[in-house]
């Protein structure tokens, strides 16, 4: 997917040190654009053309680079003008990156650091993974109540240039403590009386999050208020960060991929599928791979126990198959609704009784009329019309303990504190498995008493 | 979920027709929360607190309402006042509520719109559904390129209470072709030169989508670029809206529920699980499971042809529903992996003879150790050692089907313009049923020789 239309360019441009070219060429388009276009150089070529975009736009451009590419720039050029970058990378970004770079290398570009970018990064590491305090940017506009409306604009216009985002101004006192907000539309509005306080128009109802919060509830709450951005504060109230819109929506993107692993039965991986090595790809599949062969090793044990049914009646195997993916694939269904149900709050775990009883009259429906399917192909194949009752029964039997068993169990997660996510398709499937087959031989030995 | 801990209060402040606190209580708090303690509240009661909202509060609150709560509030109070609410409403969010309207009633409504709202509603229903049009809004800040800074700025302040968002303005020409674009950020950062022509400082080079993208290419782009809001253009690159990036956040949670459901096999749900129909939801859940089952039959039929090998062999019945459910497994594994990667763009069609290489190597690899424990098992069972030797090769060759068919059925969906995500864990897996049992009754058939 690498665009080389402007490679050959580029790279004259660099050759003749053509610096308007160079300097036009960082400008001229959407920093994301250019991004796309220096792809195929290689890191110190990349970092060549960066050095004739101003700081705040080499910063943007460069953060539109591929990671990898981003950590072989760090790792490879220069100490010193890297040190000059990461302290103009937002602050978020920055830690994100440095956990990627080779922790030695680390080690020798933090002394070149400011002091208090330093600390920074110190501190927003230490927060737990995919918490609130882990994804936030703590540059943010900020105003004192007793500003007017024309100091704050004056504020805020001296701000701008180093802020990622000036669209909601908080309001905060001397320590720090969150007062209230203002927006740039609430402001740019009240211009018409330029003497009017901050304090009169900010607003005082505000969405938080705490700094330990998880990046999902994070997600949640923004999406719900239809937030730009969310204030992140301590425990005494104190606002140290805000988590932005589009890293809100990159922690979407994050959970979606997270939830599809997991209806997948992967261990989720941390590069992307192309540049995942074998070994670990093979290892973060065989885990669950296994788990779940151990647990379909208890189907060998039921059928073996069922010998006689099975060699007395050798036309009941014919149907294994269909009965065990038949239930599997509504105790999936059943599963997927509720944990979708679950994760949007349209179920709480107060409506189990609800969501039981819909599920058992749906198994009925569905079981029942699958079953007069299998019933009508069992015929020719049982000895009598008597003998292939077996299938309609079993079949109705199992799609009601796929339906219940697939509803149930992810509001037990839920109620065990657990990801209802967790117990997805594949363990629902396993599960009904091992329950289909015991039922299967079980509505055998009693219809047919050889 | 409802919040009951005002509605005493608040029943109390209507009996009273307690004008300062209803204006108190509807002011005080984020719209969104004071929607949250007016849920317990009948339709009318609800109208009856929102009288003493302004307009823009107004629209705001009611915008946080249910969905079925709004409706009927629509449907039962006065068509007069009504028809003022919904010309103060975003016309995307008014045009996606009139949609669930009784038609009748929105028959009675129309007549009473300000003609030019009338026909912003008509145009934004005609577009296709998921479709950048269908989702734009088409308030937005629009000036012109030969304005200054100062005048735009004022230009701003004026227009900024009736619109939803003044962070992106978009610089028109007289025939509303799209030139260019100032942030407000840009625009805050230059009060300091109020003559400034925006000509100036604006962006030329936008990302747009076209009216007629579908909406998930336009959450992509909007991800991809971190934007706050994309323009809408037609054919002429006139600017006919714009996307917010809480719609994009909207959108990007209605895929990622409709992949679920995929996942799961039900056809998605209009409604919540809770409030669809019992019939609705056997119907959509009863189409794809019996498609299954059908497909199910295959295995019937296989095992019917091997009849001999089953009733010559009867240990082989054991290990059927390990051997299915573990090439099942894989495959959905492959299915899972392929589908994610291909919808966050880091496979391509180009990749497929990488993906299949890679895929043979996991499925010799994960096939070969669960084969090895599958042959530990089949050792007592067996009647001998050459006999359980039958067990493993199947294992082997059955997972290896699986992640070559979980990884070359989405590549082969894109290929033929398909959505890749239709080829999903169910399906995969009930593929993988029949290959496997005639992989295994062949194996058999082969290594055995009876």
């Amino acid at each position: 997917m690498t665009n080389t239309l402007y490679l050959p360019e580029l790279r004259e441009m660099l050759a003749e040190n053509n610096a308007a070219e160079l300097r036009e060429f960082c400008q001229a388009l959407h920093p994301a654009r250019t991004a796309e276009f220096m792809e195929g150089l290689t890191a110190p070529e990349m970092w060549a053309v960066l050095q004739y975009a101003e700081p705040q736009l080499r910063v943007e451009i460069f953060n539109f680079l591929d990671r990898e590419k981003q950590i072989k720039i760090v790792e490879t050029m220069d100490r010193h003008e890297i040190a000059q970058l990461i302290s103009d990378l937002p602050p978020d970004d920055r830690v994100d990156l440095l956990d990627e770079v080779k922790p030695e290398i680390v080690a020798e570009l933090m002394p070149l650091l400011p002091v208090e970018e330093r600390r920074d990064i110190q501190r927003l590491s230490s927060f737990p993974e995919q918490s609130a305090g882990a994804i936030m940017t703590t540059e943010f506009a900020r105003l004192s109540e007793n500003l007017t409306v024309r100091q704050a604009v004056e504020e805020i216009a001296r701000q701008a240039e180093s802020l990622e985002t000036i669209y909601y101004l908080y309001v905060v006192d001397e320590e720090d403590h969150l007062r209230g907000l203002v927006s740039a539309r609430q402001l740019v509005s009240a211009i018409g009386k330029p003497d009017t306080r901050i304090g009169e128009i900010m607003e005082r109802d505000l969405v938080t999050v705490n700094l330990l919060d998880d990046q999902e509830a994070v997600a949640e709450k923004v999406a719900h208020y239809d937030l730009l951005a969310i204030p992140v504060v301590d425990d005494e109230w104190r606002l140290v960060g805000i988590i932005t819109h589009d890293d809100v929506i990159d922690v979407m993107r994050e959970e979606a991929v997270e939830d599809a692993y997991h209806s997948g039965a992967v261990y989720p991986l941390e590069k992307s599928y192309l540049e995942t090595r074998l070994v670990t790809l093979t290892w973060k599949r065989g885990l669950w791979l296994t788990i779940l062969f151990f647990g379909a090793l208890v189907t060998i044990f039921t059928l073996n126990h069922h010998e006689g049914v099975i060699k007395t009646i050798p036309w009941l195997v014919f149907f294994l198959p269909l009965i065990v993916s038949t239930g599997g694939n509504s105790g999936n269904q059943s599963a997927t609704l509720i944990i979708t149900a679950l994760s949007a709050g349209d179920v709480s775990l107060g409506d189990w009784w609800r969501v039981i009883r819909r599920e058992l009259v749906m198994g009925v429906m569905l079981g029942g009329s699958l079953g007069a399917i299998g019933y009508l192909i069992a015929l020719p194949l049982a000895p009598g019309y008597g003998d292939a009752i077996v299938i309609p029964i079993t079949i109705l039997l199992v799609v009601m303990c796929g339906t219940l068993a697939g509803s149930l169990l992810p509001l037990l997660f839920r109620r065990m504190g657990l990801d209802p996510a967790l117990m997805s398709n594949p363990f629902v499937a396993g599960l009904i498995d091992v329950l289909g087959i015991i039922i299967y031989m079980n509505v055998a030995i009693l219809l047919l008493d050889h």
